[in-house]
């Protein structure tokens, strides 16, 4: 139980954390450039990336570094992760996205809360964000697979290029998306434009999951139990019990 | 056959995805930047090879990690690939190269495919392809004989570097040269200047290759069968089937 | 003794140089950005992160790479430096931060020392150096905890993302601040609101010290000692003497 | 002898691709940022850094990864290169370096050579490049010893930084000044303010190797022959036959 707490304190502060550094740095760019958007939005994708890094290496040995419901639902798709626990893990999710943005806003002086007026909807954006998080999901099972200690870089490198190549920003994560309707600043979203970002962040995740499950099987070297009984090998990835090891082992 | 399918949808994917993070890049700077060419030249070259890390190491292990067919001609000349694998990778890149042009164009609300009017042709444009690509290739034998797990940081580091010392930004592979003839956007090149580019491109692999065979040979303490009889030791070392013990072990 | 005498130079020198670099990258930025904050803090930003990684892989080994009193407050906290050794520390950073700001203005032809005018007060600014300092010591137990060979990576990511995400621009050093009270120029802060910033340091370094030693246990596997009897497990990470030949074996 | 023109092929050709690299992208960059030198420098920083990661990690195992005739000098002081070969090294740098002008005007439609016209000189440049020197070497000769394979990360790191906080952009290298002296673009200096710059590099550099020396011993448990009677443990880590093994167990 106190091993439980710890994975979801692990995964609420990751959470706050990340929503505060990519809502802050937003915040700090749009003020600093003064109108020069893809300035603001180089500073703001680099401080993403490079925040990731950070928390996902620091936190990720304790609970899996998820900070994610999309990739808390792949974990419980890819039965990694127990449905209790998934549940555990989404509601801390979204609830410390939210004291993300408190903190955040916080450190500039702005009002605690606000409803976000920045349109993001249609089928571009949507288009988008379910490439974003296929791509997400994907290289996050596939390096997890090959090289976990890597994970937080692919992460990191993945998202700092979503800013870029996706017309919605990359969001790729619905506690994320949630937090950012309670923000009325640079990186901000309509309430009403919340669901159909959820939506195809969940179909664009789901659809990685299944793709990547085939695609990335675990090198045969590495089953050592043997190829014939291995009821639980597509599960054997990505649960925080067994990165802890690995990853200890660097 | 399971396995040829799966290098096949992971060149097809990885290449895919790398398309759409250049040029779906290249639109978002272009249109943030506003006209702002050398800011939107940064945020290109670095969403490129935060990407590229992302889906090298996600994907390498499954097919080598091609995604370019002077990769895979490279890999043939060396023995690592077969003729018939060369031929379908080059294939499945080449259309998979197109899809990530679809998947952009989606993105940003373009037409689906339009043919580029950006001017790439003359000696020095040839020669920087050249130049890119040789080193390129030679970095990617350099590291895969002595580092291999580093191959995704030093391509993207590279690549990187490229879109700035060269001045027709580095294209260096064939397949993405020919999905950027079909896109209008920032990362355009003329469809009567692709043969040009994909021919120096071709130019530059052969040489490397030939040049870092002779110049990278692998360690003497890694080749155990004995020095005197290695007839395959060109070949250990960039195919998939090798590659993916060695990282798996990182 | 020579072993003390090497780890307070490689202090010295680090705190030295990471002000330096800190002051001279701002001073150089601001020159030529020539009112564009925005891209004079993306190159400070990108400058001091770079730097962090080389200082702390080169000298981490040698001192533990504090460069930082509240650092080594923490390492005193958890039992891995010896009070004498901790006071010597921080003289040692208090002392070589001004040597380093001394070096950045020589280089840059401004005059020697000059108390800065630049105002950086108010609970906002407290609030992020809290939050900044928090999350450098928090993710610095957790990441040497498990993963200690990325400890400069992590640290550099975190604080390269804390100049946005921050209104302070992470200091979250007291070293640091003190040196910064003496140029006046892009990364000055008033001598009056160093207290303020400093005593948020400590707070934020504690809180996180507190509370990242109960969150990151070493994993069962690496205590070898067995689990009911480890009486300096608490301090096993991170003094110098245990990281050294951790690192070694990478 | 085979085995010492690899390692001298492979100096010149890291070292004209350096060259390439720094002052082709110096050339993009200013032609792009139409003045905003901030930015040009910006791009030019990074493009270095990202190539030299590339450059040093493939081309390092074969010949050292020197690239600079300062790095040989302190192998030479080191006793890590024998006399007859660091003066080949040096000859080899200087004479490619000038190739990489030639490669990276050829890539630019620029004149084959030209003298530069950039003042470059005054005590605080001729500081900034012992500091900058200093540094390069150091902590190149810090992380030799106790993580040898982040060498490339940790000199792209620190010279990364460099251009930002020294005042005469971090040359830090003969070979690569001398060839800037053949730029009339971005990156270059004129003839005569080589010889201060040189100077300076060569003062930097001995002074780190002196004093890295005593600061960065080898920790005693990898020191395996007993530490009574190591009369080569000051050579034991610079060598390219040595590193070389290391590197190959990553």
């Amino acid at each position: 139980m106190s091993t439980l707490a710890r994975r979801l304190v692990a995964e609420g502060l990751g959470t706050a954390l990340l929503v505060a550094i990519v809502v802050g740095s937003g915040i700090r760019a749009e003020r600093l450039a003064d109108g020069d958007t893809a300035l603001a939005l180089l500073a703001n994708s680099l401080a993403t990336g490079a925040g990731l890094v950070a928390l996902l290496v620091s936190l990720g040995p304790v609970s899996g570094g998820h900070f994610n419901p999309v990739v808390s639902l792949s974990a419980l798709v890819q039965g990694t992760l127990a449905p209790r626990d998934a549940l555990r893990y989404v509601l801390v999710q979204l609830a410390c996205g939210v004291c993300g943005v408190l903190a955040a806003h916080a450190m500039f002086g702005e009002p605690a809360l606000a409803w976000s007026a920045q349109r993001r909807t249609g089928a571009s954006m949507w288009w988008s964000e379910f490439v974003a998080t296929f791509g997400l999901v994907g290289v996050g099972i596939g390096t997890l697979r090959s090289r976990p200690q890597l994970v937080p870089f692919v992460v990191a490198g993945y998202i700092t290029a979503g800013y870029w190549f996706t017309s919605s920003t990359s969001f790729a994560n619905p506690a994320l998306t949630l937090a950012c309707a309670l923000t009325d600043t640079f990186t901000g979203i309509r309430p009403q434009d919340v669901p159909g970002f959820v939506l195809a962040q969940i179909g664009g995740g789901l659809a990685a999951t299944l793709l990547f499950h085939w695609l990335c099987r675990k090198p045969a070297a590495t089953v050592q139990a043997g190829a014939g009984a291995v009821p639980h090998a597509l599960g054997s990835t990505m649960s925080p019990a067994t990165t802890r090891p690995t990853t200890s082992a660097d």
